[in-house]
């Protein structure tokens, strides 16, 4: 081999490092897979914050794989959502689907019936902020394949 | 020039745009540089949620500049962090400081006295979430130089 090939091969190694280096690492990790009734799917929750008797906000980090969803549900106290990574959507009772992407942040208010998950072709990762001082989420039917896949409301 | 030499140099484009594509996106705005007298050195604070009568968290996006730092306070709700990027330092009153780094997550309690910032070569992003429903935060005295960068408590 001629060392000027040798030198370029040297030199698209130290690009190819540079590249690695700055490719995108997880902000939180993803956590255990979600086994329970209340998602449609396969979604992740790794929770980082839990509630107390002092401070009643729980934080989790939740990532749908693509078409995973909660089901529909509300919280007696009201939830956050910051849009960390991915496509997902976001609906509330009789309003139309929201698109979500990395930096939205959505505000649902307390006993507002909604749902949230990944997008159809895309996974979707949210920290859900949620103020659990008025009690547990209240969970409700699922999300129909009609319902995820509408673009009305 | 040659056309090897050409062929060489569209190559090495190719790896430089790829490796710009791949550079890290701030995931919330900067805001607006903050002007009150609650923080030492340059910060920045965007709101993305205000706390209301239904839900009383808020969440704001932080951005320190390398050196800056909030003044010693308390929350009388407690606060939530989540290091999002950079490197920062987080303390409570007599313990020892905390370095920061993305995706690290503190739970400050109720009325507990402290300060966060960034840390002296790096700057700092943090999401701060914040219970108000005991009232504002309040603040205290500045934190010194020698606190800023002492190792020990």
């Amino acid at each position: 081999m001629k060392l000027k090939n040798i030198a370029g091969i040297l030199f698209m190694g130290v690009f190819a490092f540079s590249c690695k280096a700055q490719k995108k690492e997880i902000l939180f990790p993803k956590g255990e897979k979600i086994t329970n009734a209340n998602f449609t799917g396969t979604a992740y929750l790794q929770i980082l914050i839990a509630a107390d008797s002092l401070n009643p906000t729980s934080v989790g980090n939740v990532t749908f794989e693509p078409g995973a969803r909660t089901k529909w549900h509300l919280h007696p106290g009201g939830q956050i959502l910051l849009a960390t990574d991915g496509i997902g959507y976001y609906q509330e009772k009789g309003q139309p689907k929201k698109i979500l992407y990395k930096g939205d942040v959505i505000k649902c208010p307390p006993n507002i019936q909604h749902w949230h998950g990944a997008s159809v072709d895309n996974y979707f990762v949210q920290v859900a902020i949620t103020n659990t001082q008025n009690g547990p989420p209240v969970w409700l039917e699922a999300v129909t394949d009609e319902e995820y896949t509408s673009s009305k409301k």
